[in-house]
């Protein structure tokens, strides 16, 4: 149980000599992230939606046209892929990347992929408009420092049991390293709770927006693992007062290479950001 | 991961010789908890809001008349306390009731109080309109017996590290006694992070009223520990489909003799309930 | 992380103005537990055994001759069951504890088992001669209160989720009872990992000992929930510094009523007991 | 709750369509790692100790020399140091390896450090014995799978959060790339307690043992946080079947760079391995 009053606000951060860049303190307004004209972070709620995995040109297309079409602004898909198994599908890599290029230049969305490994770095950086650090590497440290040497966008997810403050140090790794275009993303927890993938933290949003001036968004797929729990979730994130969402879509989830039970259709795609639209007015948002 | 379909949708629900009443498929239609006129589960948010604990005449009578100004219908407060060390302010007890009857009596609000033992059943009964089972008796079994025999609705909050399956098994001690006006509550659940006092757990309320036909409302007072999350929270759980919310409010939280961390100041409370008002119109609730 | 001086061993422990009983501040010596001249907590490792429930005469005597021969000292036996479901196997209540009694007049074992309700007190405390409060009821505090003012040994279970802190405090409303026969039981936590039923805690134990000077014993049943780990975990627990060990035997683990795939056959009890002798004697205790 | 029968012994092993390399099916006997004569593996128990950092000649031959005057037969150090925070100290890189090769040469211990980039790849293995994959990177599967490529043993350290299919997934990456010498560690896991800095998890150990024929070891030092509980969980370790032990001993813990809660000093240290001598005696090992 903790604070009451706003000196009281940093229970959970341990003081250190040189003052951590991500904190409010160390800086006097809210960063917001450009990714070509698209701000993150501002008044405007961003989605970014598209597959888990690139799986073929047709598949990108057709995900990238419809996602736009309801409205989102920026396109995800994996083409390096982290998977608990090694026979799991790993990715198109790659061919994968290239593929991203070719949705961005049809469709006009940006583009967010993951960059697993620093050797990759240049070949996903010529690719994508945002770099994602997965939740498996949050405390990837030399991955980290290298991906704070890029002067492109990054998104960094929460890992599965990591600390808000482990979470701000990682993102102070990147920060630190020079890049100051930082996105954040709760994407559930580990828990004890096995009726769903994971547990969505959604206290994390305000506790983070407390303590940082970097952007939060919010991951309901992967924070539920069902479909059908995305657009409840997705509209409590805008409630809450995320900065955006990163939602996995998939015209045909049955048959998707990876994540499907945690897919939307376009067409409840579609309704979602019809309901978070007014939930957004709601809350002061666009 | 689980479910596509709608036929996988109950991973963690093992079956039972009988069928339990809990869930959907023993009933056809939602149930609707009636409280004096009140109805939770219908189409209208219900909020639930007090102190902590009842502390003296004054400060009850003046927090009943502010929440039921700013729109709250039943008005909580706990005589009977269940506090972690032996030494902490226990509750005023058989006092605490006959407050909670006066500001019954001066404001017209329906009453919600915990019951902590089965020997006070007839007490408490005498003076409230709801029967509240508290978190660390969620799997007090034969507490759960002797109010599953009593005609009176009651609001059984989820223990602190139940699975859902576990809490809606606790759910069917009730409804086996006889008592279907069962009014489940989302309160936070115990986990690594400890920047918050628990973790609240809104994937719980679309994953419960998938499986159930109960009503679910949400506390983010304890789902948070902190007053400055709480009107967030609401919103969120509002957003997610939350039936109703319970809320500590305080005039003066410093000086509260519980839970005032998490405590809303009268004000705050109102400009909350118009937040939440915004937010249940955008969902298509009232 | 921790201390690494003595003046810092109690990171967890909040001040509280009165000394709590249950610290070593507040005694100068061990406590060692008296059951009819069984010393719990002493130099003596202390073995329960027996079912998870009472089932039958004849179940009950076989099970407790065998697990005297191979060296218990105290049977344990399930007479109120606290079941998840209400519809599993509830205890066979009075009759099971009739049956405790002709198995302690046969074998001249002592008795431990559970008490569920203040209401059942008195017919508990009749036949057994150690109280057991389970897992579920650690913070029923009016059971607590209630047992605290018994003059009986009480075995005090941790709870699913209770962190040391809340253990000891729970300890603490019995001692303030006027009870200080307490022994502590460490019975696993709930984690993320579901490949065993609970994680054993084997830190608890030295940890417990260090502020505490109340017994403390270790049930690898529950522990760990498959019956082939729990003569490892018993010999860790041994290891680790335990006072005793809470086991459940059955002689037909497969027809058992309850927790079969936790139970131990009485030859696999008989194994097990040799290999801790072993283990007690390298760490110099009998 | 879980199996009963051998044939039910793997409830959390999903099938896939290869045989997995790591599972006891694929293999008909116990895999003994060999490092310089050392079997890790087999009837001895093996012990690496040493410093959390190199920091200095003088901090590691002292501390080398005690550890094997003690009986270790492998010393341990980090000379690239995954740090949460980016400001504190981040091991001594590669002048940390050459000091690790004069320890080596100066005592004849054999040398265990951990590699967090694959990029570092063969300087590490330049210097080093075993290759330590740290819990971080469990899931870096980039990383697992250069090392996978090396024809070095591997010490691979359980995630904070992985349960323990995940965890075999993980050596699954190192067998698939070919390199069969793996070790697995059990470190402690993250669980909501928090008076010690993770929990060991000793059920980890029967548990892998009966599905895998890998080595397990446990580091009590990471598993506890405390150095005056590591002796007793060490006992525990080995009266639970671990075949080894990495431990964290530093001369003057009270300065040490990094981790001196949980450092043990040298006569501690040699205090500990008596004991657990004659612990491993009792359940049948050296």
């Amino acid at each position: 149980m903790k604070d009451v009053t706003i000196s009281e606000v940093e229970p959970f951060i341990k003081t250190d000599p040189p003052v951590r860049l991500v904190l409010r303190r160390a800086k006097d307004r809210e960063t917001v992230v450009d990714v070509k004209g698209i701000e993150i972070g501002g008044r405007e709620i961003v989605v970014m939606a598209g597959p888990c995995a690139v799986e073929s040109e047709e598949q990108l297309l057709s995900i990238a046209r419809a996602v736009k079409a309801s409205g989102a602004r920026i396109l995800r898909g994996g083409a390096f892929k982290p998977r608990t198994s090694p026979y799991s599908f790993q990715g198109l890599k790659e061919e994968g990347l290239k593929l991203l290029d070719l949705a961005r230049t049809e469709t006009g969305l940006a583009v967010v992929t993951e960059v697993m490994d620093a050797r990759h770095l240049d070949v996903v950086c010529a690719h994508t408009d945002i770099l994602q650090v997965g939740s498996r590497n949050m405390q990837n440290f030399t991955l980290l420092e290298e991906v704070g040497k890029c002067r492109k966008p990054v998104l960094l997810k929460r890992g599965m049991s990591a600390t808000l403050d482990e979470y701000l140090q990682a993102a102070e790794y990147l920060m630190k390293g020079g890049n100051d275009q930082v996105i954040l993303c709760e994407r559930g927890i580990r828990t004890f709770e096995t009726s769903t993938r994971n547990t969505l933290d959604l206290n994390a949003v305000p506790m983070l927006k407390r303590h940082t001036h970097l952007p939060v968004i919010v991951d309901p797929s992967h924070g539920t693992g069902h479909w059908w729990m995305v657009p409840r979730l997705a509209s409590a994130a805008i409630a809450v007062g995320a900065d955006g969402l990163l939602v996995e879509v998939h015209c045909h989830p049955e048959s998707a290479l990876s994540d499907g039970q945690q897919s939307l259709t376009p067409p409840d795609f579609d309704r979602m950001m019809k309901t978070i639209r007014a939930v957004a007015a709601a809350v002061g948002r666009q």
